[in-house]
């Protein structure tokens, strides 16, 4: 934190989450206004190569909005709703500066939501990359860990209560699965984020009207020169062109609240496990390293990664539900359902970004104790089992009477603290038959063969690019 | 509703969305119990193909339960906390019935959660089926508005005042865009519906312990009966095969979620124009056919079915919120977070069923007015084109002096209630060059080829299976 | 179930939580159905009051609403998008049997807003009733369970690690805590449960045309008949008299939606712990009574209560949400807003009384397992008591001396395995000191006082009227 | 904004709703950090207070307290997952410095949570004295605007038709009842907000360890030092005493959420109206002042101020969900759903807090035109009063017959562009008759009463004390 903030700003303190994580760095103020004059010289550059704009146009503009320094673009942002008015308005005099003829150039044609939508892309991408390499981390631990206990037996909890055995692989290929599902979707959306152009109301017409104005060529031939630059803007800024303005069509959005729910659910499912199996009574599992301390109990060692993982499951779902919420943008610009985006979506990426940081750290030093498991699994004296014996005693007794049996020695174990073995009415099976069906090591169905299966499927390694 | 429906009986009264839909149809109490019957029958059939269960108990399993009548299921699903305990129970009686020796077949292997996620999986498929045949009738009747009115012009609106023209044919066809992303996020969930098979734990084991104790053959070669099942149990059911049972990696129920919330935004921006553009003082729509009647003033023709819809779009994101927290399952079966989902996906199927019902017949019936939007172009008296004049002015008077002779013509118009064109300083441009640049129906840009663009999209056309 | 229920009827199946429970039956579609016909009766009758329809037709207008049968409502409901419409039909028919003079009366001056809101009030009124009842009781068992484990000991646990002791009466109390506080915001609402009349637009407009056009006395003095209406037609509900119509001024709604929530919440923090105590290896309480069976496996006794308030309390925010939402109701009526709020309410309500009716049993017959409780205290060896230790050691070691001390006797404690006794280096305080200063049962703090004063709080106990 | 901002940080550029308000600068993390110090501070007194610490500790502490600058707090919380464990180092050096013997004195017995929720009730209380006062504003702007167009008639609107008339003043009447609505619900939350204190895990043990360990005097009497500090610490900070430590007993929280949920959608009712009737067709209302202009059309004076409202009110029922959702908070210390809070309340509380800030200038400059009202009343040619008409043909014609004769009428009138009076059969009515019935400004009904009985209800006053 800086020594005197102006007042109203959060650096995160109330966000170990994603406070100093890539992503953070890369959703901040500075980041959006960073892509905002990004979008802008994309826009000039793409004008001049039509010959919409000189060409000088286009290297003064990109220039100028490399150096640009805004000032209170928050507070000016008010009177007009958005920030992009005061930006356009200081991005006009800086440009202005450089090459008086470039600063009509600023902004031609364009609609203040064809520039926040773009940057709102550009800090997307950017996000979303840096969230998928810590996934891509995380995914290759669990295959390491899925893969060193593929037959490591523990109880399977069900209810809360134990049910039968399973392995600790499966659990955690079951964790990589869902990790890769939220990659995948992660990949799907960031492949087809789209630049936004439509001007005023979604028609591109002051492209046109600046080009028979004399700034450019007319409408002679093909789809006129909006058409066509939309394809150039895209290409300027590196995102997808979209078939339609998208101004009140907010599949990108949607998509991306989508995609980001889904993961912080799936990082949200293994943090919860996690904690589990972390109780004090449990002890199955502990992250590793220092562990988070306590102010006043020396001995504490708290499973915090997973807990600020969990805490962003519990917040992400909201935000996807306002954003979906938006998809109902009346008319060609909506008071209000846009603007209702701008923050929840800042601040979804920002949470998945921090899991995804804390799931890579958590997967990277997590500490597996498979004597605890071990242990536990002999919790019920032989309950964890029941099923298996139940399957054994069918042929023998009929399912009825084998049910019956079973509930009976299950009450008197129960009840008289003993272990099922003692429990079963003698001569229930012989003992040589008995005795490896109550080693609940070796009642664990196709669990290896399910973690094989699971850990077959290939991980995506994207690239992180420099920002 | 019956004569005397059982007093906590929900038939639709408070539902006029849905009330009376095939996807209500499809999604009641007695859709879902014959789904969990078909997922019984399914699994005892499988496991006679794989030599599990004789082929005998596969005939009679399926033959009771294609008649089975339960009773009471919701009272008695009570004590364990969901519907299939009690549902086995009836099942076993019936097939016990028919032949007592196929009776321990029933459900052998299986945990709840398996009978009750496949069932949810039928009931879905089903339900999508019919959304998709509804969204289909949408896109093809705005396929035909769209192509009608690629040239009507119409005031595009922006933060809720007038801002350039547009057409009706460009907004018809971003309608129609958003209904085919809807059906394609669709389309790819329904695709990928998988059934559940886990056993008790997710390990399948209990099926494995079944073919040692003397049920079928052993686990000598390859992965197992576990894993064999698993493919056999997908293609009874006619759903996917899962990689892994996914008792608590819920990607089926979160894609569902993210696919039914986008469908509900995606209508109801629709709605939320047509409502718009059906007030009273707009009136460049209206809702076709008999309209709603009001029960007190003879002239109402409310917008009943974007009226239903906007409601719909209210309430799904927040079922999908519910959804997606689901995903933090913990455990092999969490103690919330599955029950959590069965009411809110079962309303979010149906919310999106009415929805898109109501959609269909809106979009075949809906009126359009191009005189009414004719005359809304002009209630600014021109200055919907002020944008159009500032490119014109730009090179006569320099951008900032162009824009100050607007701003004060804009002023001055609407101050005296002035034609832009009388409040304009005389001699501002020459008539001639004027004239033509104040009329709003030339001033469209790329309106007409981005419908072409958006019309080239093709829909796809989801054969309507009977159920 | 019944034998052929209509394939729509949602009976519960999918919500064990609620089903056959008092609330459900009082939000049943037949409740609102006789809510409807209740305020539509006490309309005909306040204006008979007022002399603006004659006494013969509320005596008609009364018999008819108690024993009209109407049919497919639902469907009918469907035109207009809402179910007064074909209601007033019905009842005006069915009045106009008795008495041909008196069907003009129906409904009349009325808006289907005034008689679906009344309705909606008095079905919740007379939910609340049912699930302050099953609050009250819960309370009283709570308060019991505080008293006598007053003192019992247990290990207090924050995120997921034991930190130092508590008691089990501290934390029943607490639960109890969060009951009267979530009954106290029901009996807030409960008691200011307006009923809603306003006529087409909110003025009482037809009220007073109906009076001059002959029907009654005219606006000679006073506020008018409008007014005067209001206050006999709330009096005839037995709601409370609203100050102004409230079609869109939703605070009623609101207000629902907050105090349902908070007691989804409430009870949802009771079964948070109860899951968590109830795990297979703390065991420190369990679901008395027959506890949930499975069908696979013989020994599970599953925490079904708590599992289903866990499940409601993951649900219920979200319809608030919603319903929270409902508050931005556009114009005298809005499209959609309204609408929305229905369903959720209803099922918000249903989810809460499930609850209540879920914990009511679950804490008459909840086991506590003080000896486990003991025993779990004692699992870390020792450590749980060393902020105790700290306290003891800083006067005599100086504070970071003190924490180093026992930061490395934790250290050696759990890396060697040993008791903190024995971790501690000798001498470091007099064994007699030390000893007392180890037993965890006499670091209990505040423990008892606190639950002195929590319990001295009083309950409410509401007659719970005949429905 | 700085020049050079740390790249994460939020300064409000996504924000304009809540930028350089009163509100974000009490909730920024420099507020947060300034209240956890006040907490700090309260609690060392508090204990000097009772004996348990020294009196020098007591001001050592509050001087350091009240200077102190922190650095890199956000990053240092990630260790610990929280700020005050950082926040504790800092604090006790600062403190070491002016007096070393009073450092250990620091923060003794209390644990992260303490501190970290009295900061929150701190920051909640200092930020709603600030929406209080703005919504004071709003009140009073609004009750001046009712009294003065008490009589304005303008159509009543539902499901977005024309239906009855009804006046400016009834409409402005009910946006303040909803407003002071909003004021009470936040003052009944204000006055409640309490101190919290614990320590470790809720038993306040720590406190009598110390307390025995020669800080201070023994239990000898009453209920002991955890008990009695309670009071003293709730005196300290301002904040009321809790009956019990409230570490898992979220009411405070949960009352906040609703609150604030509330007042956004109380706003957020007036905000929808006020866009509405903004509309370029419409006109009736207009936000004064400078308005929105636009980048691109110099006309464009948009309702600003509406949206940023309108925009609120769509996130923060799903802040408040969130809220809810915590309440489920298992154990001593839940592991997320406490983390979950702090971001989303503080957002709710900024989102609310630019809301009421915009309706208090909103309802200051909103320009109101009775004209337009007037004109926009006659655009259904008399249909506005179709309902009057029934009830005086009723009497005439029965009920059915003036039911059919009105609804011919308005066909006609709608089909052949007629106005009513010359769309109804001749002679229906007697001309002199008909005339007066056919005015819409005589048909307001109890309007005027309603207002008149609206703002006869008071309006608090709240101080708003120097921050």
């Amino acid at each position: 934190m800086a020594e005197v903030p102006p007042p109203a700003a959060d650096l995160g303190l109330l966000s170990p989450s994603w406070a100093g994580s890539a992503v953070a760095d890369r959703t901040g103020d500075a980041a959006y206004l960073r892509a905002m004059l990004d979008a802008e010289a994309a826009l000039t550059r793409a004008q001049a190569a039509l010959g919409l704009a000189p060409e000088s146009a286009a290297a003064a503009v990109t220039a100028a909005a490399h150096t640009l320094r805004c000032h209170d673009l928050a507070l000016r942002a008010r009177a007009a709703g958005n920030p992009v008015v005061p930006l356009v308005a200081d991005l006009t005099a800086a440009v202005a500066d450089r090459d008086p003829d470039a600063a009509p150039a600023v902004h031609r044609g364009a609609t203040s939501q064809d520039i926040l939508d773009t940057a709102t892309m550009l800090v997307s991408a950017r996000a979303l990359d840096a969230v998928r390499a810590d996934l891509g981390r995380t995914a290759d631990a669990l295959r390491r860990t899925a893969a060193e206990h593929r037959d490591t037996p523990m109880a399977g909890r069900t209810l809360t209560q134990h049910a039968v055995p399973t392995t600790f692989g499966l659990k955690a290929a079951g964790w990589r699965s869902l990790v890769l599902d939220a990659d995948d979707r992660l990949a799907a959306v960031r492949a087809s984020l789209p630049a936004q152009l439509g001007g005023a109301a979604g028609t591109l017409a002051a492209f046109h009207a600046y080009a028979e104005a004399g700034a450019g060529p007319g409408e002679a031939a093909g789809p006129g020169p909006g058409v066509r630059l939309l394809a150039g803007y895209a290409a300027e800024t590196g995102l997808a062109e979209p078939a339609l303005p998208w101004h009140t069509l907010r599949t990108p959005i949607a998509d991306l609240a989508g995609a980001l729910a889904f993961t912080a659910g799936a990082l949200g499912k293994m943090a919860a496990d996690v904690l589990t199996l972390c109780r004090t009574e449990i002890g199955e599992l502990a992250e590793g390293g220092a562990g988070g301390g306590s102010s006043a109990m020396p001995h504490k060692a708290n499973p915090v990664r997973a807990t600020l993982i969990a805490a962003a499951a519990r917040q992400v779902p909201a935000q996807a539900a306002v954003l979906y919420g938006s998809l109902t943008a009346e008319d060609e610009r909506p008071p209000g359902a846009w603007h209702a985006e701008w923050q929840p979506l800042r601040e979804a990426l920002r949470l998945v970004g921090g899991a995804a940081r804390d799931a890579a750290e958590l997967t990277a030093g997590l500490e597996v104790r498979p004597d605890r498991m071990r242990r536990n699994l002999d919790a019920t004296r032989g309950l964890v089992v029941t099923e298996r014996l139940a399957a054994a005693l069918t042929p023998v007794l009929g399912r009825a009477e084998a049910r019956r049996t079973l509930d009976e020695a299950a009450r008197r174990a129960a009840a008289e603290g003993l272990d099922l073995r003692d429990a079963l009415a003698p001569g229930t099976l012989p003992d040589d038959r008995l005795r490896p069906l109550l080693d609940p090591t070796t009642y664990l169905g196709s669990a290896g063969p399910l973690v094989d299966r699971a850990l077959a499927r290939p991980a995506h390694h994207p690239q992180e690019p420099t920002p």
